[in-house]
């Protein structure tokens, strides 16, 4: 758990939440008798019943107030009734910040396993934006449930309007929610989820949590382990000192930019990481270093621990890392969802690998 | 349908938007060969299953964009799934306006009958603002439905929460939804709901249409029904003409006031009508003359047409009319809801007859 939260910052790039508190209320339910068990998609069956499960709301919100976690699971019975079926499994939706971790919160309560698997491999600030909704699934009918004893089944005609009637929904019942949603057969979960994410978030926690206790560089540990996945080799694009950052909160979302200038007075320009929630393009002057759905994620430069997008302030000395995504993310249909352009930049996408292309060579 | 288009509005006190849509909904589903039957509280079993259901969103919405109707059976059939039982019938929470009609279509569709009573005994602008409510039924598991194919489920842990949870998801929805909600058993029914509001809503609309058609003064035919209800005798409180009407839009409420002068320059005062969606308070100078939960509702002076807060203009030369409403709308715990300190005017509830001593002596 401890592994995973760290990883699943990193994967976070900047948004999703903060881990930390979700971690404890996992190591709570653990503590009293819980049991979490990982299983790879290969080993669903394709008629098994899969239900991902998360927490909804505006990230500031999750970090601030600790929810006791009951609603969890009786988001997940809420949906099970409404399927008339028992879930055999729950999966992340999003395998960055609090999201990686609410579903072990739920297998612990629900004496059922965890797929190690998600459907953003990262965080990303919308419920559709999974590639669940990208390749098909349906996400109705969804369940919305929290510690005031509200619970909610939401039926919607398509995924973009669940989000809408989900989210404002959240918001009237009082800023955050447990949810279940896109229930789905053990083969559209082979078919749709991006693999193996957990399991990533906890070598990636492990190997960041062991460089610092050797006092090794943090990126060095990425590197090593993002090489040996389906995602690419992470890469540093800049390190330096947090000159500035400009916060702007609007409808639940987190907007604003961080400067990130040389400390050897280099000059080789200054890093600008531009963010709604999550960091979604790093320019060093008017060149793009990464973008979107590439996880642009910022390391304290020695502690090596992911620091996110509310977090981060003026004098922190920061690395900048990049991890290219894997192909079931960067597809045209998934460009359309979660692509530069559709958080409004006037950019086409360019993988990570193209832009750097003498450091991958 | 005819004669209850009518008396919906004038038990509307101005609000609960325009009735006439929503007659037309249900004459077409009568045409299509569906079949309505209005059975009074007596006759329900105590163990039957009775489910309000009504319109929930702006009055104007309401009055500009006629729903096709396909969504109210719909919330019902949901609401059903979630109890896991058939509905016996179905009942207004509201008298008053458009949700007076609202069950006539469901019981149509559905094809079981519909209560001769309701919950508010007129027109109020909160979903919880009911007598079912005020009595003691819990409003959850409530369904919305629409025609844009959502439809949910709501359990919230009180009423208020399960109002504000409702209206979101309303205003989500694209701004109206057929809900069905405070599903209760025929013993609930009978000690709650405010009996005999439907017929009453029919002989008004029918003693009304009857005086146009004699050219006998409207308010006299609105006197005589209401002498033989539960309700009090309707007196006339005011006759001139609108020499000012102010309205403000806010969080979907309609707020504003009418100024209504004599036209024989009899110089006894002017007329104000406060409304906030209905009529609240009408005063003449400083002298409160009728204020909510008693009806106060602006009729045509001469076709005697009810008129509500959305259409009435400058000149229009009106007749107003107070009514007395019974007993369970006058307790303690239901001016606890609906006083007119709850919709924020500092004056304590004065009954009508009170106020007009003389008139009822």
């Amino acid at each position: 758990m401890e592994h995973l939260a760290w990883g699943a910052a990193v994967l976070g790039a900047g948004g999703g939440g903060d881990p930390y508190l979700a971690r404890t209320l996992v190591l709570k339910e653990l503590a009293a008798g819980g049991d979490v068990r990982l299983v790879g998609l290969h080993e669903l069956a394709d008629e098994a019943v899969v239900v991902p499960t998360a927490m909804m709301g505006a990230p500031t919100i999750l970090s601030e107030k600790v929810p006791s976690g009951e609603g969890a699971l009786r988001a997940l019975r809420t949906l099970e009734r409404e399927l008339g079926a028992k879930v055999s499994a729950t999966m992340p939706i999003e395998a960055g910040g609090v999201n990686a971790l609410i579903p072990m919160l739920v297998a612990a309560q629900a004496g059922i396993p965890v797929v190690d698997a998600d459907g953003m491999g990262r965080a990303f600030p919308g419920l559709h934006m999974d590639t669940f909704h990208i390749y098909g699934v349906k996400g109705a009918p969804m369940a919305l449930a929290n510690e005031q004893s509200h619970s909610c089944v939401v039926n919607a005609a398509d995924n973009l309007a669940l989000e809408r009637l989900a989210r404002s929904l959240t918001v009237a019942m009082g800023g955050t929610a447990f949810i279940a949603a896109y229930p789905m057969t053990g083969r559209q979960a082979k078919e749709t989820a991006i693999p193996s994410t957990l399991s990533l978030g906890i070598r990636l926690g492990e190997a960041l949590r062991s460089a610092r206790a050797r006092k090794q560089p943090p990126a060095i540990a990425v590197t090593e382990v993002t090489a040996q996945s389906i995602y690419g080799r992470a890469i540093v694009v800049f390190e330096g000192k947090v000159t500035e950052v400009q916060r702007q909160r609007t409808e639940g979302f987190l907007k604003g930019r961080a400067v990130i200038a040389r400390q050897d007075d280099s000059s080789d320009g200054q890093l600008v990481v531009e963010f709604q929630n999550e960091n979604m393009v790093a320019r060093v002057g008017e060149q793009v270093v990464a973008t979107v759905p590439d996880i642009i994620t910022l390391l304290d430069y020695e502690a090596g621990s992911p620091i996110n997008t509310e977090s981060l302030k003026y004098g922190y000395r920061v690395t900048c890392l990049a991890i290219p995504t894997p192909e079931i993310m960067r597809t045209r249909a998934a460009l359309d969802v979660w692509g530069p352009r559709s958080f409004g930049y006037d950019l086409n996408y360019v993988p990570l690998e193209a832009l750097h292309s003498r450091v991958y060579a």
